[in-house]
């Protein structure tokens, strides 16, 4: 018998932002998998199967093939596994190794998107909201920059460098940005001010940018 | 000295879905306010305040006034604050009493929107997501309808009423649709038909469409 896999969104980062459910499955779950940082989160945990950047495809057709044997396997995504996260990888890796995909339940998390949003007090229900993660799409955001909505987005790059595409595409350096930094972490930050300089700014990989509607 | 505001998302309406800072936030509150169904899921709570659809703005208020005069006050929001949630109208009403929004947190949850995505293992982030809860703006789906993305969607009205609306302007009766209703209830029910058939069928307030990206 074959067994069963969750993915597992884990929210932004800090051990508050779990959903019960997540913290429950965990714990029940015969392996884990996720990067150190995910894995750390729970207290209560069998089996773990750490993960990085190089060798997250691996990792995560271990795990199905944990679960194809009859293991539960718990799958840990940052944020929502829904927004930016391993669901459509995960999906792909069982297809190819006949896992059912009636055997795999997606447990949503807080994605980063909304605790920005909540830090500033937006109602993101009316927000253009995008992600760039590993993706070359990033002229999308142009289509929606001037439609009179607040954007927040994922950048696929560098802050400064998504803050540079938007003025050489005549954006003006006025336009308010709200850059949010290592959310929910101790050291989080955020910074407001106009995209000019953001675009001369340093800032960590872990960024969410709020764009406001209007110069 | 003026208390705390906390403007909390619970999630989809199961106690499963509630993170630990939902949790821990009501229970070092004063005061919580909510709708009777939500105020339910937390078991460790000390004041409560219950409002109804009727009498939802009067009792924010005493929950605002509270807070006013020193209270930490927790407000629950079914989903996430953020998305078709009281955000704004908390808001409003704090600044007509003068109570520093400074002294407002917002607490994301998980909104049903994901919920629906994460049981039909959809990655939201490339598909439209709107609510008209409470709006009038329903036509403002037909601009993205066809976009070539899945839409999911909170509908303003009863969910027939939505898919004749649809049928009226032109979408193919052989759209297929995912109604989820009462998501994350033990009476969770999805049912995946015709847009045809959807428009003659009888749903719950609780529901959330997910309408395929073509016919």
């Amino acid at each position: 018998m074959s067994g069963k896999i969750f993915i597992i969104g884990i929210g932004p980062g800090a051990e508050e932002y779990l959903t019960l459910k997540a913290v429950n499955c965990v714990k029940n779950c015969d392996y884990t998998v996720g990067s150190a940082r995910a894995i750390d989160l729970f207290r209560d945990v069998k089996n773990t199967i750490a993960f990085n950047v190089k060798d997250l495809v691996d990792k995560l057709e271990e795990g199905v093939e944990l679960a194809v044997s009859g293991n539960s396997v718990a799958i840990l995504s940052t944020g929502d596994p829904g927004f930016s996260g391993v669901l459509n990888t995960v999906l792909r890796i069982s297809k190819e190794k006949n896992f059912s995909k009636d055997k795999i339940e997606v447990i949503p998390g807080i994605s980063s998107l909304q605790l920005a949003a909540a830090r500033n007090h937006i109602q993101w229900d009316n927000a253009n909201v995008m992600t760039f993660h590993g993706r070359e799409n990033i002229e999308d955001i142009l289509e929606v920059i001037d439609n009179g909505k607040i954007t927040i987005a994922l950048p696929s790059r560098k802050v400064k460098d998504m803050a540079q595409f938007l003025l050489d595409n005549g954006v003006s350096e006025n336009r308010q940005v709200t850059v949010c930094e290592r959310l929910s972490y101790p050291d989080e930050k955020i910074v407001s001010t106009s995209l000019k300089n953001i675009a001369t700014s340093e800032f960590t990989y872990m960024c969410i940018m709020v764009i406001s509607s209007k110069d």
